[in-house]
């Protein structure tokens, strides 16, 4: 099969043999798949993994596979976790010390023309959501998590630092909870499309303007200054959720955290039927954040347009 | 009255009116009272507080008082809230924009003959319990705050990161809900303190071979170093619980809470009653922490001897 291959050093395309699933595995032909910031940084060598990155995927199970899959469409959780251990039996599989991660980490991933996953990892596409659809679950379910881990009701005020892909999705997941929400951003034309929605935009500048009006405030800028902004917009007793993970060190005094009494959560992968369902339901909308496809011998455009100013999400469309 | 005075450079005697206590106020003549780290950050001109420091007391209420309060021993609270603001109206008092705070912010304190507070916010001290006792009740609260705010069970694993007068306060508070508790600390003398009353101590520098292993983590080192450490020490979906401020910023990368969707939840003053009732009931020991008192006019001693390696609580004897 033709693959993209990342030797630790610089990535390129490879002919390779097709993953061989395990027990309990199937094998998936991909046919999109997305790119996220984590490949980019596993294409600068920056998280240790070899081999063929990519987690977004959509998808359709070969044989020999259940009924329940065999030849649909599926996307699918990108932790296989080793079901054993203390985290495991807890039902924290996603935090288990011994997973392996799509893409990511000890797994062949989704940038080539197979994968194999776990058929217990895989989620069905219901017909009416298109592949450039699907394609947006694993961020969707992402967004999805935040009112899993903090109760927002409908009086809350709540802040999202950031406008790139993940925070159009959280902005439209947390739009189903509260009307009272505002996105702070940097680039006005990503602040554009999501304003396009419905949704309130202000420039990051006006952070400091709105310091302790918030109830909970959402960091997923991916910036190291976006942690203290989140801080400083809370309310006394408010919380913060942090999605984003940083390249480099904050430098950043956290007494006020203490002293305002603020909780900060974290908050990572989510549940993929939650996003397939707002998906299927049209409660959100994903398709004016899908910058572009482009063809597999087309892949290096698409890295080098996801790190373009102005892209949300790139995917390569390893069937065409 | 005598009292000390900080100018905003330096911190001297002065002879001054008593403070007149306004609508609900009452008149405290302080009997003893105890130094804090804060008030060493006050005399260094770090808070932009000028007047008379101090927030620990014990002292006996001078009339005109309520009949429940006149003539007696008290200790209390230090945040006076304005009673009608929105955070007020919420019962978060102690975190009123328009606050007054007993020697820190608006308000003369109690390295002074008498101090002033609404009646409102002293607590009788119980008979049994010693002034030099009643003057950990602040900061015993402050200790008392973390199981209101964060659930711990029998089974919970739980590092205490510190090893000063807080953290002497917290490991007792703690032990009352969990047996499996450690306390991480650098110096040997206060160290051998706390462990002489059963507890199980640490070096710091064992941290790194502990990394995930507890589910609760409570940094009150007060070093920018603690709360990176508290966030290791803890298992994913871990708690942090920050008690410390900094005098300075920390370089730290928060990805891991993010990653390992850890819960870091900042905590400040606690409730007195429980912490009266604690002492009254023998539940915990504070004597043994409590390093020196000295006459009012020895307090340049008393200020060094609370900077002093290997010191816990020194206190003040206003009445002496």
């Amino acid at each position: 099969m033709k693959a993209l291959w990342f030797d630790g050093r610089s990535i390129g395309e490879r002919t390779m043999r097709r993953p061989s699933p395990r027990g309990g595995e199937v094998l998936v032909r991909v046919r999109l798949a997305g790119i996220c910031s984590t490949d980019l940084e596993i294409v600068r060598g920056y998280m240790g993994f070899r081999g063929v990155p990519g987690h977004e995927f959509v998808g359709t199970v070969e044989p020999p596979a259940p009924r329940r899959l065999l030849g649909r469409r599926v996307t699918g959780e990108i932790n296989v976790p080793c079901g054993t251990c203390a985290l495991c039996r807890a039902g924290l599989g996603k935090h288990c010390p011994r997973r392996t991660v799509l893409g990511i980490d000890g797994r062949s991933g989704a940038f080539a023309e197979y994968l194999a996953l776990p058929a217990g990892n895989l989620h069905l596409v219901p017909d009416p959501v298109s592949d450039g659809e699907a394609v947006f679950t694993e961020l969707l379910a992402a967004a999805c998590e935040i009112p899993e881990r903090v109760r927002i009701g409908r009086a809350d005020r709540v802040a999202v630092i950031g406008d790139g892909r993940l925070a159009a999705m959280v902005v439209q997941v947390l739009a189903l909870r509260t009307d009272r929400l505002i996105l702070f951003g940097i680039d006005p034309a990503k602040m554009g499309a999501i304003a396009a929605l419905g949704f309130e935009t202000r420039p990051a500048a006006e952070m400091s303007s709105r310091a302790g009006s918030f109830d909970i405030a959402v960091e997923c800028s991916g910036s190291p200054k976006g942690l203290p902004a989140a801080v400083s917009l809370v309310r006394p007793r408010g919380t913060v959720v942090l999605k984003s993970t940083f390249a480099g060190p904050a430098r950043w005094n956290p007494s006020a955290v203490a002293v305002d009494e603020i909780t900060i959560t974290g908050s990572r992968c989510g549940p993929f039927d939650t996003a397939l369902g707002l998906l299927e339901r049209r409660r959100v909308e994903v398709l004016p954040f899908l910058t572009a496809v482009y063809p597999f011998e087309r892949w290096e455009t698409a890295l080098r347009r996801t790190r373009r100013r102005g892209s949300f999400k790139v995917a390569i469309d390893i069937g065409a």
